[in-house]
């Protein structure tokens, strides 16, 4: 390898000759002058090759860049094949080779793997201002086959199954490639706010012994001959911590066996979990929740939304008089129809809504202490979808004991944290393939994960 | 909850009257006079009550701060009682009892919740050089029973497997949390190393379809009826992505259906996973790992290893001559004589030991181009033990075919990735457990897991 310069650092370097490195994007010929589009990490690269016949460090040939007609100069050069072999290991199926050649640049297919040098110059026409002129190429890796789809389109051409089923070239094409990069940065935000207030991060089993949530959905493996379950959350470890740390955060994969095949279900996804303890209530919990949101929301970039300062915040009595709704929990419908309140009556594409029935909530959840049919939970609705769900966690072992009943000898590992003492406490749980999709306004959350796991999906 | 000071940021507001709220770590009655160790997550505070028969705001107590008999003196005061009972919930198990009476707090249990006010003075003999003074104390959450062992001794007064079947109690000791923020720590470092150098983190499948790194130690589950296993390494999806991110990194659980019980084996670790492509050989990768290792040690502090600016290397052939071995793998004597070596001609308690024979290195590894019977592979060795595994991997489609034979087939996923076109690229992979367990000197790999998972052990 020469050494490299990125693709987002060429302007930088007009003037200068370097090497760049990647991927053949797009091949072009025209009039047999090749002109090649080569990604990096970075961005997107033109290529322009006119060598001379005998190219050389000591005979530049005339600069041919700034022009984007250059391109199409007809300047065919068949002599100027300087192909050198390269130690290669014995074994290994191909060496380098190294050329400048229109004809046999014409015939590299798409994703070939290459080095190129050349000069840069700057051309408005070219993506970032800049190309690279007077070019040879290196080839590091030849692909054994085309893509199923053409990765330089704007979006890729080819049903979500098929790009799915594709996922490792997919993921290449730069607009799918540049969600998981939001998602990086939406974590590294998650992460950033949470650490500036005090938070340690942790990780905790996905292996368990007993199912968590609620006995459905559970993957169930076999552990030395045992059963066991795969974790619908951390939910139980998050309580247990919040006596060590206090307040911590976990970034972990959570498994759920759901049985829907629907745009927003996935058997794995990526859970953003904080918790913390010695809360007043839940609204301890819903300002911390506001402001990593917020700094999610400036990790996107341009396309974010606008988080306000104060999220407007209803509560469930308060929201079913706006539905004329007596329902004891909200509806898709309810949801969207409260979005549209929020951003009328409070231009927020937030809304926080507090106080669901405590029948609608898990059992560990705390009751409002003025209204205890209530419950000191909530959910933040962001653009009349439900992004994330907390609330305050009851931390009275007696309390538990009476919630749980009969159940509570499953739960003693469980319970043996509140038998020794935990202040107020309470957290959050934010999907990460769920805010890249809302944020993006990507309609199906397959379309912001890797490599998705559903009732259909082992593979890749 | 009073507004809240921190026990680490107590020495800031000596002579002021706060609030600190967390855990009685240590309760003692001398002569009469409660004495408290409060526990937060930042520090422990000593707390003196020596209430007067009225207190109030405008009668302040003669102070009796930094004098650390004043402790000891004889001042018991049993009218002091100032029962406060706040707003409860109608089924909750406790109120808030608020009192500073001396009798009432010697009888308080460890581990109860609390929160104290009193006036901050300096004394030297106090944790910190500070204490508070003239305190009232409110309880937020009494325990139902004692912990299995005193949680306020050096170490805790308990074999392992006690402290493992107690963790969530056990992890409240000052030392098992420290080794965990200094795991946090590590963590924070390995990824900031990397994002300095432009990785991006990615979360992968948990779940696959075909084990991966080998048949056996996986763990099987159901998957909607169908087998699926535990992913063993994220090592398939890492090398897809290097053809979409060229240079990411992920930190997640991995699981191994470890047989063995031993100190250093789990079922699920945190894996530090970094791969990184167009690269020239294995040497790339050593130079980043080199980088993020002593990003993670200064990170871990004071008791950190240093690191030195080039790690010493010696190939796996100069290794077998200073062993007078001929075996194709290192022994663990072998790696302790190996550390020894290194400490005695290089002064480093880092060694990096390359080109392990081909047979025991898996099937992706790439050969060394000059000696093919030996790989561009490496592994740290930190203190005479293993530390790391990485290097460069296969990146051709047909050294894929060749090396895979008539096992290609059941690969298909993974090696599609290859014939799409893959620079040269390479990692490594550093187990969380065990970096935090060899820098701390802790002996036993579950002595820094929150809560292990191995052959016999499935919960809390």
């Amino acid at each position: 390898m020469s050494p490299r310069t990125l693709v987002a650092d060429l302007p930088a370097h007009a003037g200068a000759t370097v090497t760049i490195a990647g991927w053949l994007h797009r091949r072009r010929a025209l009039k047999s002058v090749p002109f090649l589009v080569i990604r990096d990490r970075t961005g997107l690269a033109q290529v322009v090759f006119s060598a001379p016949p005998h190219p050389g460090p000591n005979t530049p040939p005339p600069s041919q860049g700034g022009v984007p007609e250059s391109i199409l100069s007809p300047t065919p050069d068949k002599n100027g094949h300087q192909a050198e072999m390269r130690p290669s290991c014995p074994q290994l199926g191909a060496g380098v080779d190294k050329f400048s050649d229109g004809t046999e640049i014409a015939q590299l297919s798409e994703e070939t793997v290459v080095e190129v040098t050349g000069r840069v110059v700057a051309n408005k026409q070219a993506p970032g201002g800049i190309e690279i002129v007077e070019a040879t190429i290196e080839v590091l890796a030849t692909p054994e086959k085309r893509p199923p789809f053409d990765l330089y389109r704007p979006t890729i051409p080819a049903a979500l199954p098929t790009v799915l089923d594709n996922a490792a070239v997919a993921l290449r094409h730069p607009e799918l490639k540049r969600r998981h990069e939001i998602a990086a940065r939406s974590v590294a935000a998650f992460r950033r706010a949470l650490d500036h207030r005090g938070f340690t991060e942790v990780h905790t089993p996905k292996i368990v012994a007993t199912s968590t949530e609620s006995g459905a959905n559970v993957f169930q493996l076999d552990y030395f001959g045992k059963p066991a379950y795969l974790a619908q959350s951390p939910q139980f470890f998050k309580q247990a911590l919040v006596g060590v740390f206090e307040r911590f955060y976990e970034v972990g994969p959570v498994f759920r066996a759901e049985p829907h095949d629907t745009a927003r279900h996935l058997a794995q996804y990526t859970s953003l979990d904080a918790e913390l303890g010695f809360i007043t209530d839940h609204r301890d919990v819903m300002a911390v929740l506001r402001d990593v949101i917020a700094e999610m929301a400036t990790a996107v970039g341009p396309e974010a939304p606008a988080v306000p300062a104060a999220i407007p915040t209803i509560s469930y009595p308060a929201a079913q008089e706006i539905l004329h709704s007596t329902e004891p929990d909200l509806s898709p419908e309810d949801e969207r129809r409260l979005g549209e309140w929020a951003l009328d009556n409070h231009n927020s594409e937030f809304l926080y809504v507090t106080g669901y029935p405590m029948t609608k909530r898990p059992f560990y959840t705390h009751p409002d202490p003025s209204a205890p049919e209530l419950s000191n939970s909530f959910d933040l609705l962001f653009r009349g979808l439900e992004l994330v769900t907390g609330g305050q966690r009851l931390h009275h072992h007696a309390d538990y004991l009476a919630a749980l009943g009969p159940e509570a000898e499953q739960y003693r590992d469980y319970l043996a944290t509140f038998a020794h003492g935990m202040p107020p406490h309470g957290g959050f749980a934010i999907g990460l393939e769920r805010w890249v999709a809302r944020v993006l306004k990507v309609p199906n959350i397959r379309g912001t994960t890797l490599f998705p796991r559903d009732l259909h999906r082992l593979r890749p």
